[in-house]
């Protein structure tokens, strides 16, 4: 049984992937120990945070010599899961599905989109990337596979159904890129990004406009 | 001078939007109050995160009634500054460009994409959504628009130099989807966008996969 780190908060559990991906890049350069400081200045963070974020799960660095990186590595991608690979399957061969099928930053999180599914003739049986789209019709395929995460690029109006057909399928995760809460049972978690979010929070940081 | 709130912490920053469009949404049902009990229900949220939230700007529900939703959003919207609208340009009409140039969910907040680049001459001439794409070496035509946003999607290498063009056009924020970190001055504000991240800390809160 895997040790779980349910004390850990949301909004570090948000951070964690961005330090992952900050020291495997620093790994990449060669590097083997890093401060917090230099750290946080690598990837535009908060040293303080960083070190707040790390303690959670019993992660200190040594005084002098930072972290090893490698260890620290293995370390988040333990308390992330990302320590054995993931596959998903993508609902919604549109344009946002289409970039998303084509997107290579997945991989580097162990994540491997196997499967893609659309309700457009003209699209089933075209192959993206090595990925045949199948008929949406036909999730519960999903079920004999050993695809355990959805993800939904959609219309808002199908999104619940589609939902609902991948949590039959034995999905127990859903990336929701519909506008809308979706209903599922309990043992589901959905994470909903809406990109608007983002670009709302933008004008905060801006220059004031002058308004004429 | 419009009053800034710089105090406010950047993740309640983060969360004000969503609060924003669960307010909207609760308002176009009919409400007039709401409890800060009922509101976290209503979005998925903590209500003692939420009052916290709120209070960093002086904003505090009536006991017994809970918050005025009229008022709240016109608070929220002079918070984010989103009581002006917005214009933004986008860089590269890609598969990720085009999903996000038809996308609706932006027009919520105020925002409106005014201008497409692209630096694909297949494309440049054609229109999406009433927009004529242009030539990504004329970014210069944006110093004299009202364009004060700029998204990037166009692939990592072209990234830094669309950047730079973007910022000698006066854009003073950039939503930015290359997986880099960008270089701007001080007065620029780049939020970047990391669609992998989000996926990555979906495994943590997804019941225990048996390994076999």
């Amino acid at each position: 049984m895997a040790i779980r780190y349910h004390k850990i908060p949301d909004e570090t559990i948000r951070r964690l992937p961005v330090y992952l991906r900050g020291l495997i890049a620093a790994g990449q350069e060669g590097k083997k120990e890093i401060s917090s400081q230099e750290f946080a200045d690598f990837i535009g963070a908060n040293p303080w945070q960083i070190r707040k974020d790390f303690s959670y799960f019993g992660t200190f660095g040594t005084r002098g010599v930072g972290y090893d990186i490698e260890k620290l590595i293995k370390q988040l991608k333990k308390v992330l899961r990302l320590d054995m690979p993931h596959r998903a399957a993508l609902v919604g061969v549109g344009n946002l599905g289409t970039a998303l099928l084509t997107y290579s930053g997945f991989g580097l999180y162990g994540f491997e989109i196997a499967a893609a599914f659309d309700n457009d003739s003209k699209k089933i049986g075209k192959k993206i990337r090595n990925i045949i789209i199948e008929d949406a019709s036909c999730l519960n395929t999903l079920k004999t596979s050993k695809v355990k995460i959805g993800i939904i690029t959609v219309p808002k109006e199908a999104s619940q159904k589609i939902t609902d057909g991948l949590v039959e399928s034995g999905i127990t995760g859903i990336l929701n890129f519909a506008p809308c809460r979706l209903t599922v049972p309990k043992k589901v978690k959905v994470i909903t990004v809406n990109i608007a979010t983002d670009l709302a929070r933008l004008p905060f940081y801006m220059p004031a406009i002058k308004t004429d």
